[in-house]
């Protein structure tokens, strides 16, 4: 028998002595956040599936692994078979086939890895539904790694351009404003950005896993583990931060009782609603607060992300300058390593902001394309490689793609057109001018428009969030096909990477940040806001074909190209530099 | 003592009567509809204020009139100041007004006019409202119109395209369905288009006023005026029809009870709600079931649409000629007048769709503009004049704006720069390809992109649908930056009418009706639309910088003129033909 198969037998076993049926297992830990620990990896543990989203759900003779488009041959190649079947999420939506399957069942779940809003279509799907007092898979996952516990360090005031104390009152005043004595924060992007602290407990965004209570008078509870707090971090965090260990948690939240507290139903668990609700507090259902002052990057981070998008183009520029010499003589995951390498030149760097994407060929039409040794495929010449990537600066995150053709023959005429659609796609958003009030949803088709002219499209959002030396995806402003009310506002970082596909053949991803700024053009009584590209890297000009692009697209490019020459120029050796001013000249030049 | 103040103090002689301290009325009638019968101007009869959008809200010492940002001057104008405040409804809502100046008052409302989702924000104020048993205006308005009462005539399937059987079935089917024993249409354009019968019980849209409930086999039970009712007509509408006078209304709902009933709260008043649940029934809030039907034209009907535009077109472009040459010895009235006469020239026309929006120079810059004979100016020489208009045909509505120079000198630079701004964001939208399931909030951007790009804008939707033979605005697709989750479907119609207003100078729009079509470009499994343009009416060259178009701008007005002129030229004599051949030539012969 499989280990797969036995670690389901054991569940179940465990299933029917806690009472219920079945159970559904989400792939997020307690935060709710996109990268977890590896204690926290109960999908994997349970199924072997290892992409970033899913869900697993077992009845006593069904078992089923949901992914969605991303990962669907990810998760055939990983989970057994035999004893998982495996399903599209948005095909065969979780509550569906729990209905179709166990309607009459007693369905367990663990109410500290799902919000209210997650559950939400379980309960509408009339499922008998029951919160479980602990995980039954923490019960036989005897080998559990520990939790992470990496030092909290302090995010000085000249990264972060804004006091900690400061931040608090804000939120405090806006709790007393709504006559609510506190709000509970499980997300530690949200509890990094209030106090001003980083950690490693998770790969890729430098958090430290915690919670924390902000208080209407501007005190903060931080439940986190003691040893990850050093005195420095003590005296840091000041006499208005009373530290006190996780497992102290349902306490310090039933000691809120009876007062009004707000708690974000998509972004907490929904254990903190019920733990308050049964203490009797009266839950507030209202967004996290930190998240739109997060997503407004201050004067100091801005000037943070430049600084780091020109550290990261240094290095871009140098990988994309040896890639140009070494296309057909590396493989996806030597110039992923390679591109790391390049980064880590910088002292400054921290690390990859996320697994970096490098697909040749078919792999780059596999969206979120993750290089393995099994997976890893030569560069051949004459093809399409398309490579995602992001560095962490102590004073930006940065997340970049180009696709480029490995040469030394020219590309056909399809890829470049595809290529050029992407290109002036991606050109149209970048030069957008907008009212303040637009949402993203409603730039996201300048992003397609050129796509979507000759019969293509893409299956991802246009843009998302970029936090500050935090998550390299933020909320809660995108550009997306879908509609979510949230203006752009100056300060934001948005991405701006629209793509092509071409299944079995080719990818084609464009991707620059974007910090939103105040226009100065816009007449009386009407403020206009704008895109300022932060990254500095050129566009690989054998695959635009410039008689497909209208003259103020080739203007565009020509400039921006001219402020990459100028910007990265000066911190290249000769041989790079000849490289780079060939990359960077006007498109009729050459 | 004014007659403002006279009526105003017998209406709270009789809400004293009435038992409540104060009133809200809003502009509409029974039917909630955008034109209303001389019966049913109670606001108009009471305030003075004859716009299209408004409220009035009335207090033992206090009464507002409240309307939007078109209308204030006109409100201004039109209400008396020592009566009334002149308010606009978003800077103060009129829940807000009553909630400052009437918090405790008991509030009352008739239950006819205003739908369960108008009634919403003044529920959500705290208010003590009361539904009164009738409404208070038509007890002092003594000289009160009697209502309308013009011929219900059959909509014949050679127009409508099918039989108003098959439409019943399909409605009948979706309340089998869902389990509803019938639903309750209270919007006469909506009846209008399941019975295939027209009216003209108001102006510019053909209706006849009525009520109908719609059961789950198939059975119409018809509220109208029998006077209004003919043989043929009653023939028309079928054995499967029940025929009963307004006044039966009430009954015919009781009688639903206890069944499950499907009411819309957007477009039914809330009367029908309180009826239904005091008789027993159970009231299932769903939209209007004959909506999108009615909003997808069939192949009959966008074969109506092209012949309607046919016709409008010959008659624009005879006007546009006349205009060319009479542009400075014509005022905006005469020139509306001769609009509709070039119209009236062809015996199908049956009148204009709306009351033309005919505004020279700083009265083009007034979005609803209305001319009338106190406001009427002659056109002068070397300005801009802006003529919005369009027709009723028994197959078609057509709706249409130009924007002319009036010569015979050049327009500046500033007015061909905001034009040639408006001409690509028109033509990016009629250019638009784009996948199955986008909805008309995500284009909008594209029509705004070249004005935006400047800092201009407008502050009006970018498109509205088009009834066939019915309202000139219809739902519930539209092309606005307020967010509808609406996709854009094969078949629906809606105008492309983008806009640049700079008060106290010019206005400027443009604006033709699309037909959404399936597009036969795209890749295999992905579905593409586009707009097929129906309109046929050259736009003014003398405003176009052909220096600021993209060449692919300039091919699609090429395109489109070129079109224009070889359907139009052949309906016309040989002076026009001569004006049209060169108001269509291409841009860079020109």
């Amino acid at each position: 028998m499989s280990q797969a198969s036995n670690r389901l037998d054991a569940l179940r076993a465990t299933l029917k002595q806690m009472g219920v049926d079945g159970f559904i297992l989400p792939r997020g830990d307690e935060h709710l956040g996109e990268y977890v620990a590896p204690c926290a990896e109960r999908l994997a543990w349970l199924t072997g599936f290892t992409g970033s989203a899913g869900m697993a759900a077992v009845l006593p003779d069904h078992a089923a692994v949901f992914s969605d488009g991303r990962y669907i041959t990810q998760m055939d190649q990983q989970v057994d078979a035999a004893a998982w079947e495996r399903l599209h999420l948005r095909e065969t939506p979780p509550p569906t086939w729990l209905a179709t399957h166990g309607a009459t069942m007693r369905i367990g779940y663990d109410p500290r890895l799902i919000s209210e809003s997650a559950l939400r279509p379980f309960v509408d799907a009339g499922l008998d539904l029951h919160a479980l007092p602990a995980n039954p898979v923490d019960r036989i996952w005897t080998d559990r790694p520990a939790p992470p516990c990496t030092p909290c360090v302090p995010q000085p005031v000249q990264w972060a351009g804004q006091d900690s104390h400061a931040k608090r009152a804000h939120i405090a005043e806006d709790l007393r404003n709504a006559g609510e004595a506190a709000v509970v924060l499980s997300d530690p992007a949200s509890i990094a950005w209030l106090l001003n602290i980083r950690g490693q407990d998770v790969p890729y965004t430098p958090l430290s896993l915690c919670f924390a209570i902000v208080h209407d008078n501007a005190r903060v509870t931080l439940l986190i583990a003691p040893d990850k707090v050093s005195g420095e971090t003590r005296d840091w965090l000041g006499q208005d931060t009373t530290i006190q260990p996780p497992e102290a948690l349902e306490d310090a939240l039933r000691a809120l009782a009876p007062a009004r507290v707000r708690v974000d139903p998509a972004s907490n668990a929904l254990w903190f609603i019920q733990i308050l609700e049964d203490a009797g507090a009266t839950v507030i259902r209202k967004g996290d607060p930190c998240l739109l002052p997060k997503a407004i990057k201050n004067p100091t981070e801005q000037e943070g992300s430049r600084r780091a998008h020109l550290l990261d183009g240094v290095a871009i520029c140098r990988f994309l300058h040896w890639l140009d010499e070494n296309a057909t003589r590396t493989a996806e995951l030597e110039a992923a390593t390679r591109l790391d390498q390049f980064r880590a030149a910088s002292p400054d760097y921290r690390g990859e902001s996320f697994p970096a994407i490098s697909g040749a060929g078919p792999n780059g039409a596999i969206i979120h394309y993750r290089v393995i040794p099994e997976t890893d495929r030569a560069l051949q010449p004459d093809e399409v490689y398309l490579i995602d990537s992001g560095g962490q600066y102590p004073f930006g995150t940065t997340d970049i793609t180009r696709t480029i053709w490995t040469g030394p023959g020219q590309p056909g005429d399809d890829v470049r057109d595809a290529f050029t659609r992407v290109l002036r796609g991606h050109i149209a958003l970048a030069r957008a001018r907008f009212p303040e009030g637009v949402t993203g949803h409603a730039l996201d088709a300048l992003a397609r428009h050129a796509l979507w002219e000759g019969g293509l499209n893409y299956d991802h959002g246009t843009g998302h969030g970029i936090g500050s030396y935090l998550s390299v995806h933020e909320g809660p402003a995108t550009i997306s096909p879908v509609f979510r009310p949230v203006p752009l506002m100056p300060g934001m970082i948005l991405s701006n990477e629209p793509g092509y596909y071409r299944p079995g053949a080719f990818g084609i991803r464009l991707e620059n940040l974007h910090l939103v700024q105040p226009s100065t053009i816009g007449e009386a009584g009407r403020q206009f806001l704008e895109f300022e590209v932060l990254t500095l890297a050129p566009f690989d000009r054998r695959l635009i074909d410039p008689a497909r692009m209208e003259a103020g697209e080739t203007a565009w490019l020509d400039s921006y190209h001219a402020r990459v020459f100028e910007r990265i120029a000066p911190h290249l050796d000769t041989p790079a530099r000849i490289w780079l001013r060939a990359a960077c000249a006007p498109l009729h030049a050459g």
